[in-house]
């Protein structure tokens, strides 16, 4: 074994160790959401405190500075693979570096004090009862700004966490080309005066026949259960501990046919990323997903690209009536599909429709700008939620629990997150763009109920790179385009005038 | 604060590192049997065994060192509490640092994978699949035996593991008087020539149901679920990450009334104990049971000496009748009790009766000392099991999965714990003999489904004293005599002549 093979090894070998970390700590994140014990909450949050503290300062330790020294003189003898691996190790310690080790403890207390408060001011629909848990948080999250430091705006530091080199600047002019778009979509809609009926999605599905639809749709889209498996929390999530063990939850409403049901295929996609991250790049820490919007491509592009397409909707609609066949009595594939693909501005994220949901994206970035500049404080977070809605989307709740606590995102201050979810779309159109081009006869499959060739695509163009390249060259690699709005936009536009016959 | 306190402190922050350990690997552990994707089962194993080191390092590393000295040198100002707690940790450290690093590791490693091996071949029901890994923790554990050193028997090294000073030499004695004693009943039982039908606990019993009734009887116990919950494995367990999360599992047989009903009834006398651990002895390493014969005495206690009792058989009738109507159809209380208590030489431990049991463990006990003293090897096992079967109790298993692979206990190393469940026997009839003296109506209470001032004297007797005392100085100090098996031999007398009228 050479020097540089040697060295390798050593270095997998101490990837291992920190997994066996963080993989720890993610199984006990997805107990504590899933079915612990109350009276363990506070004893849970100071173990995962303590198991991320430890993860940091192996990042952070000496001996990953001279892995670096080590890599870097070798560069000229290394293959792209490992070129990159260097290169990513570098920044990521870098990154990491910044914080001091108290502080990363501090923080990751409060985040998992968070998530419990979180929990509890949602079910009471209280927002005072997450404020001093929030205050903390966003206090903390402008400490870690100091400590990373930012050019124009202190929001870039933030939205660079998430997805490498994206800033407000680029950002505040992709999402108003998108913002117009849909508006002009939105009245085009508006001036059909057309509403479509979909209250017969409101009728009741009791919970373990909508369990048994999710498991169903899942394996149609190739979810693989001996790497993975699915259970029930509050807010539905994709955790992976390695592309072994890949756990999606899901949350069920039973007088709602669709939310369980697209949750399960959104976390899905996630997942199926996950799990199709090739075992050839352990102990390289490539083996991760390329960024948090290209993730969010994958489970939008299941979710709403092929789950709400005509053609996979039809499939839907023989499967609904098997399953539910009182509930969709008298109801046609073409009301299944227009009701599936209905728009209406509404309150909660997660239910929006595919039209609208950028728009919740892009109020939750403004919040979460002006919350991070200073511009607001966290006790003005419900007033300044309310009214963005009032005015983006024409509505406005009427309880914290349906405005500013119906989601997880700040209790464990994952503030620059919301992005990459409306970043998601973009990518998965223009994905969706080059996938028909390269298998003409996609469409027609997914009307049969076979997903293999999404899957197929999917997995040989995006999951399969891993991290080997940033998003802005992955997208470039896949479609030959830099990323634009332009094919969501299209995509979008095709889609609703052929529903709303504007 | 005081130099004294300053070092209590240290030491406490350094119980509650290894605490992060020892909770994050019991969850990895019981996610590993409750449901964890197939594909991760390697990776987790190195994960588990990674942390045991972790913990063992812990254990032994100079601080432990450190602190035992400087507790050593202020014994004079210490009270009870912290004198034990010093003799405990300096015992602990002594016998933990006679194994190496690399040992540890092996052992949990091979535990791990015991595990895995040990479920394969129980579903298969094929020794074979067993056998490699069990060899491998075979010699692992003679192995440890040769660290740990022994006197009269090697056997000796390893029931010190779990019932501190106690020697083959001692418990042939026991178990021979427990032996003639019960044999003695048998006898007379067989005499009699009487037979009592159970057909009817192998009607069919929902899943569901027989889910919901073992969580009435937990609550009913004083279970606290807001500090552990119950779930479902192969075979039934306790484990407790702290006193405030205790989680017991349980196995269903939809044909069998009797069996998930008493599992639930012996892991939560398991579990009381460990909720009921004292918040006060955190920090100082008492706050864990007196030993496993002692752990085990809870379990059997609340199993057979409450379970299967007069006056709770009375109660559980009602519930039973209540719950599953039909399938009790007319059979009256006194049939119902009698079923409970139906003695039959049979091939499954954990669904002895509670005359019967005793013979099992004692089976074991001899195999076991003949593996581990080289007379037989782990090939000969499934042959050396199937002829002390028909030997000691008439009975021959027609396949390994009835006989040799139906206990977890091999498969994980636990060589040397089965006597506990004996002993627990003999521990529980002398502490139902004082707690009789002591409460003089609680049988009224039992038979009225208060099991209140059941739980309130062992915990005030029992569970609070945790780890104050050793098993042998408990026992006394509960009852004023040292343990002994006529307690026990003279309930099952009492018991048996009314069941059977000998």
């Amino acid at each position: 074994m050479s020097e540089v093979e040697k060295k390798l090894k050593e270095f997998a070998e101490y990837l291992k160790k920190i997994n066996h970390y963080t993989t720890a700590g993610n199984l006990m994140y997805w107990d504590m959401t899933t079915g612990m014990p109350e009276a363990m909450a506070e004893s849970r949050a100071e173990t995962l405190s303590f198991f991320q503290t430890e993860v940091h300062s192996l990042n952070v330790s000496p001996k990953i500075a001279e892995f670096i020294e080590f890599f870097e003189s070798h560069m000229g003898e290394f293959d792209y693979i490992h070129k990159r691996m260097t290169e990513q190790l570098k920044k990521k310690y870098e990154n990491q570096k910044r914080y001091p080790e108290e502080f990363i403890k501090e923080f990751s207390l409060a985040a998992s004090r968070g998530e419990v408060a979180w929990e509890k001011a949602k079910n009471a629909s209280d927002f005072d009862v997450f404020k001093p848990a929030l205050e903390k948080i966003v206090d903390l999250t402008k400490k870690s700004i100091e400590y990373k430091g930012y050019e124009d705006n202190k929001y870039d530091a933030l939205l660079d966490d998430y997805e490498a080199g994206l800033t407000v600047n680029k950002l505040d002019k992709v999402f108003g080309e998108l913002r117009d778009g849909i508006v002009e979509i939105l009245n085009k809609i508006k001036v059909t005066g057309k509403t479509i009926d979909d209250s017969f999605f409101h009728n009741h599905f009791p919970k373990s026949e909508q369990e048994s639809l999710s498991l169903k749709i899942l394996d149609l889209m190739g979810f693989d259960f001996k790497r993975g498996r699915m259970d029930e929390t509050e807010h539905p999530y994709t955790l992976d501990m390695t592309n072994k063990d890949v756990r999606i939850t899901n949350h069920y409403y039973e007088n709602d046919f669709t939310s369980a049901l697209f949750s399960a295929i959104h976390e899905g996609g996630h997942a199926l990323y996950e799990q199709d991250i090739p075992d050839l790049l352990e102990g390289t820490g490539l083996n991760v997903a390329s960024s948090m919007a290209v993730h969010e491509s994958q489970s939008r592009f299941y979710e709403n690209i092929i789950g709400k397409s005509r053609e996979f909707s039809n499939y839907l609609y023989k499967e609904a009536i098997k399953q539910f066949n009182e509930q969709f009595d008298g109801v046609s594939e073409e009301e299944f599909y227009k009701a599936l693909n209905k728009v209406t501005p509404s309150l909660i994220r997660t239910e929006a429709d595919e039209l609208t949901y950028s728009l919740h994206i892009i109020i939750r970035y403004e919040i979460e700008k002006l919350l991070i500049n200073d511009i607001i404080e966290v006790k003005d977070l419900p007033k300044v939620w309310n009214k963005k809605y009032k005015e983006y989307l024409g509505v406005e709740p009427t309880s914290d629990k349906e405005g500013v606590l119906q989601d997880v995102h700040w209790s464990d201050g994952s503030f620059g997150y919301f992005p990459s979810y409306a970043l998601g779309n973009l990518y998965g159109a223009q994905m969706l763009h080059k996938m028909t081009k390269d298998v003409p006869g996609i469409y027609e499959e997914i009307g049969k109920g076979n997903l293999q060739p999404v899957h197929k695509w999917l997995k040989e163009n995006v999951h399969e790179y891993a991290n080997l390249y940033d998003p802005s060259n992955l997208i470039k690699k896949i479609t030959g385009e830099e990323l634009q709005a332009k094919y969501f936009l299209q995509y979008l536009d095709n889609k609703y005038k052929a529903i709303y016959n504007y």
